[in-house]
């Protein structure tokens, strides 16, 4: 019953438990996950089966807990034999019935080569997006619409074009905009796309629209594609919210001709707790890179809405990681985001990442246009090694930023 | 700014918070989660922007808490405007970016007539599928396959077969049957059709097979269509793990012709905790039957693996309620469930429920089909108003099956 590592998920649980039963437990999970039972078997049959059954991999005490129990890790490998080639297999297998048997969370998944290759990842990945996007050797910006349900179209484009005289990189939806009352996505994508040319024509720079996915499963790929040649810059995904396979299936299509933007929406209903649910790493950053998001936005860790320091480490990890066969994606840490936090996010995030504002654009005190050329200016002078402060000698949007909202937090 | 209550998504999140901060909270959600701002707006534009608002409709404290905070209950309301017809959407808009913010659960939700009627729901419902499966006016017994994984075709046929002896009308895959490596759904729903029909010749009563529907989103509605035209007895769909609007579109195809089983896998990491999260009778119960689940597994009261009196009382409540616009689903409690169980099973379900076994059928000293036949005659007991002892009397398979799991647990 040996089986190579490269060729079985590795699952680690943090369960709460009695140490003397972890190893009893951890063998439930290893039988119960897989083949369900030794008994009964003719002694021929067993090689068979035995291929395809979990193994219990390590278990690690992590601390004490009350009540003579201990918090520990428990790690469990699964056969890749036993997957077909979605999210729906691996999260079933590895935290299906599991995840309702007591206080148990999903801490840890490792997927080998094999299976990952089974999976699309992203289309454009870190380089394919600064290439599409026209941005080398610094971060992107992207602004977000201040409001966009019951706006009227004109409104809507009056609030595109301002943002793109900032000369930000992208703008995306809210992710709550569903409502096609007044224009559908459609109707936005050619109007915003024209106007971003208009505005190019003053400033040089074309700004791209991360567009809301919205509709029944069975029409998204058909509008991705519509969109996507419409000249959409971008599709932003509610990834755990429509499940992570309807994801995969628009990576995989070679129609859909732009990047995925994956939106976090719902997932702090898996990853809230500390005792029960998935770490946010591995649904924010794993899955979603798996699934094919180019762009990966996560709670920042500045904001009211916050993941904490390991938790925003590990999910870089798994957007960067270059071990992975799939493209690395490029994070895009949201809320509380403001122009003097620029060397901040520099300093935590490196090059390669999404500046993503909404009210540190739209609270701009001189408006949207000056909140984005205050991001810009920010940007150029980490960029040539420069203060903020020395920058906005020369720019008044970054003046006006820094002092309202300050250098640092 | 007066909108009709049946025209708007109720939701009920649970906080724990400071007790003045409370409305402000509750504001910023109503306002936050649909129009964004009130500010900027032109006067003239306030009455359409208005329609789409969210409202607080209330604030319940519920209990003290520690360092001075409450918890207390939030009720939001949002336009049903906001909506498509799809999860997503809903999800997105009631529990996206909140589920992020803070220690907050959706504990509640209130769905219009209007929106509701845009789900499909259940296609069978209850009287559908005791018409389907031929059986009337007591509840259906659903056995659940020993092992899957790693079996060759004709053990797995033997199995069924072994199963439907005992007088089943279901025998349903395991959750984690993904592989296809020895036999493919569509060759186990035809071997298993002829054998159920083989034994039927025998025992006057056809089992039917809820296949595990597995494989890409872009190919499931073709495939749930050929596995219904070869006869499968039921859809069983991993709901959490592949989305509710995958088994939506699944519930809305006219061609596909049996009905929707749905497993609870993974909705733990939804509802396992308290404090985070979405309650479990929203996941397993409402939006399961909204998505068109005919028959709701969940876990049992009685198992290890558990959902409390409450959470079961308020599942059954929506898989029940005669003011939805949708056909009733029939729930399925699973996990600790063995003959000796069943008058128990129907004091907490009634009648109209499904009794879903699996070791206490495979566990029966004389093998599957006498466990099944203890199930059966279980039933027929309490059906005739009499004891299982009584009924023991002239029921071998029973008689063992009390004499090891007892008359009660
Ligand atoms: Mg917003
Ligand atoms: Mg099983």
């Amino acid at each position: 019953m040996t089986l190579l590592q490269n060729e079985s998920v590795h699952a680690t649980y943090r369960v709460r438990d009695k140490e003397q039963q972890l190893q009893k437990r951890a063998e439930g999970i290893a039988i119960g996950l897989t083949i369900g039972t030794w008994t009964e078997l003719p002694q021929a049959r067993l090689k068979q089966v035995s291929a395809h059954c979990g193994q219990v991999e390590g278990i690690h005490v992590v601390s004490e807990a009350e009540d003579g129990q201990v918090v520990a890790d428990i790690t469990v490998s699964y056969p890749v034999a036993n997957f077909d080639a979605t999210f729906a297999a691996l999260l079933t297998t590895v935290f299906g019935k599991l995840s309702m048997d007591g206080e148990i969370r999903l801490v840890g998944l490792k997927i080998p080569t094999s299976l990952q290759k089974r999976f699309p990842g992203p289309k454009f990945g870190v380089a394919g997006c600064r290439e599409r996007y026209g941005v080398q050797s610094r971060p992107l910006v992207m602004s977000i619409f201040k409001a966009c349900i019951g706006l009227r179209l004109p409104e809507l484009v009056g609030q595109f074009e301002a943002q793109s005289l900032g000369g930000v990189d992208l703008v995306k939806d809210d992710e709550i905009f569903f409502t096609e009352q007044y224009a559908t996505p459609e109707e936005r994508v050619v109007a915003y796309r024209d106007t971003a040319r208009a505005v190019a024509e003053q400033t040089g720079r074309i700004t791209h629209y991360a567009v809301n996915l919205t509709g029944p499963v069975h029409r998204l790929l058909d509008r991705a594609r519509r969109l996507s040649e419409l000249g959409a810059g971008a599709l932003l995904v509610n990834v755990v919210a429509y499940g992570f396979d309807v994801v995969a299936d628009l990576a995989r299509d070679p129609d859909v001709h732009v990047p995925i933007l994956a939106h976090p929406a719902v997932s702090g209903a898996m990853y809230g707790g500390d005792t029960y649910g998935i770490e946010a790493d591995i649904v924010l950053g794993q899955l979603a890179r798996m699934a094919g998001a180019d762009m990966a936005i996560f709670p920042s860790m500045y904001g009211s809405v916050t993941l904490g320091r390991r938790a925003t480490d590990n999910l870089l990890h798994h957007l960067r990681d270059e071990t992975s066969v799939h493209k690395t994606s490029l994070p895009a840490p949201s809320a509380g985001i403001y122009p003097g936090l620029v060397p901040q996010l520099y300093e935590d995030f490196g090059d390669d990442f999404i500046v993503n504002a909404g009210g540190g654009i739209h609270g701009h005190p001189q408006g949207a246009a000056a909140g984005g050329k205050a991001f810009v200016a920010a940007i150029e002078a980490v960029g040539h090694g420069m203060s903020l402060e020395q920058a906005a000698l020369s720019s008044e949007p970054l003046a006006a930023a820094l002092k309202k909202w300050g250098p640092t937090k």
